[in-house]
C-alpha cells in the first residue's frame, strides 16, 4: 500500500483463551480481530455498528474470506492490524487488514473479508447506506473521501 | 446422587481450539459444556429450545453458577456430563452438572447452574411453562415425572 | 467433485455461544468446525492427531484459507461437512471442505484450508510422515489410496 | 468492599461474538474477562504471567467459581471489573471481581474464583512463589501493600 494515511488502526493482544492445543494463536481468532477492527471502524456511524443491528436491523455478514498467515503467535503477543477498505459495491465492502506484530514489525498475517450489507429479517443483500458508505470511503486505500 | 434413573446424559470431547496457553482444557468452557447439555435436555420441546427463543422469545440466562474443578483435561479426552434438575422455583431451574472423564472414570468437576425464565424482549422473569416444568421434571433427582 | 466415495464426514450442530449479535453463526466459527473435521480424520493416526502433538511435538497450523460463504445458519442447524484432500506437497496438504446444511440440503459454505506439519520447538515446516501422507492420501479427491 | 485503594481495574467491551442465540453476552464469557483482568494484573510479574507459563513452567488453574449474575450485557456494552485477592493460601490465591455496566454502573456481576499454583509438566500444586505473593499482596482487600 503506497498510501496509508487513511488506514484505520486497531490493536489486539492475544488472549489466554486464544491458544490452541498446538501452543500458538488458533487460526480461526484471527478472523474475529479483523471483525472487531471493522466493528470498531464501524463505532463511526451514529450509534455505532450496535445501533446498525439493534436499530436498523442490518447487518454485515461475510460472503469471503481469504487469509495468509505468515508467522504465529503466541499468548499475550500483541498485534497492530492495518485496515483498509478496498472496494464499494452495491451492497458490498472489500477490506484487507495487515496484521504485524508490535515487538518486532514482522508481519503475521494478510487478511481479505468481503461483507454485505444485510437486511437481518429477510436475509437479503441492501444497497450501502449512504452514512455506511461515507464512513468507509474514508478509510479507502489511496483515500477517496 | 442416590437415584440416576433419571438423569439426563450428555457427552463432550474437548475441541481442538479448547486448550488454554497452559495446554489444558480452558476453565470457561467446562459452563458451556454444561449449557449444551442443558441446550440437548430441552430438544425435548416441542420445537426444541430453538422454539422456545426464537417463536416464544423466552430464554433461560444463568442467574447464578458454581463449579468445583477437580482434574484438567487435556486435547481429545472425553468427558461424560450426567445432569440432574434439583429445584424448580416458580421462575427458576437449578441443575447440577457433574463431569467424568471417560477414559478412566475420573470426577473432572461439578458444576451447578441456576437459570431463569426470562422474556427476552422485556428481560424479565416469567413462569415457567407447564411444557417447560414437565419437561425438566423428568430429570429431576430422586425421580419426580 | 465427481469422485466423492473417498471424502471425510463430519457433523457439526450450530451451539448456543456460535450465534452473534446478528443472530446467525459467526463466520469465524465456521473455520474451527473444518479443523475439527480435519482432527476427526487424523483420528486415524495411531495415538489419533493428540498423539501427533503430544509425542510428536508435530503440528499443522494454517498457512492459507479462502472461504465463501453461501447461506447463513441458526442456532441447532445441523451442517454436514464433506472432506478432501485436494493436494499434497512435501510438508503440506490442502482440504476442501464442503457445508452442507442438513434440512434442506442447502450449500452454505465452501472452504479450503492449507496446511503446514510443523516442529512446535523450531516452528519450521517438516516432511510429511509416511503414516500422515498414508491417512491423507486415503481421502484425497479422484482416490488415491 | 470498604476499601478499594488497592483493587485492580480492568474494562472489556463486549465483542461482537461474546453475545448468543439469546442476544446477549454469553454467561461463560464472563469468567474470561475475570481471567484476562487477572492475566493483566500478573502482568506486573517480572516476565508477566507470559513468563510464568513459559519459562517457569506454572500455571493457575481454576479449583473454584461462584457467580451471581445480576444484569444481562448487550453487545458493544462496556464493564469496568474491579478485582481484588481476598485470600492467599499456600499454593492458592481467591479473587473477586465485581462487574458494573460503566454506562450506568449497574452492577452486572459478582464472581469468585480460586486458583492454584501448578506445576505444569505434573499438574501438581506448588507453593506461591514469593514474587507472585507480592504482586498478589498488593491487591488484597483491605489493603496491605
Amino acid at each position: 500500500l503506497s498510501d496509508e494515511r487513511d488506514a484505520f488502526r486497531y490493536v489486539h493482544r492475544v488472549r489466554f483463551d486464544e491458544v490452541d492445543a498446538a501452543g500458538i494463536a488458533y487460526f480461526a481468532r484471527f478472523f474475529s480481530w479483523c471483525h472487531d477492527a471493522m466493528a470498531s471502524m464501524l463505532g463511526q456511524l451514529e450509534g455505532g455498528y450496535r445501533g446498525l443491528l439493534a436499530e436498523r436491523r442490518l447487518g454485515l455478514p461475510a460472503v469471503h474470506v481469504e487469509a495468509d498467515f505468515a508467522s504465529p503467535l503466541r499468548f499475550d503477543d500483541e498485534v497492530h492490524i492495518t485496515t483498509v477498505v478496498e472496494r464499494l459495491g452495491a451492497s458490498s465492502a472489500a477490506f484487507l487488514f495487515r496484521l504485524d506484530r508490535t515487538a518486532d514489525g514482522a508481519r503475521v498475517a494478510t487478511i481479505r473479508h468481503i461483507h454485505v450489507l444485510t437486511d437481518l429479517a429477510s436475509l437479503r443483500a441492501v444497497p450501502l447506506t449512504d452514512e455506511l458508505r461515507a464512513v468507509l470511503g474514508r478509510h479507502m486505500s489511496g483515500g477517496t473521501s
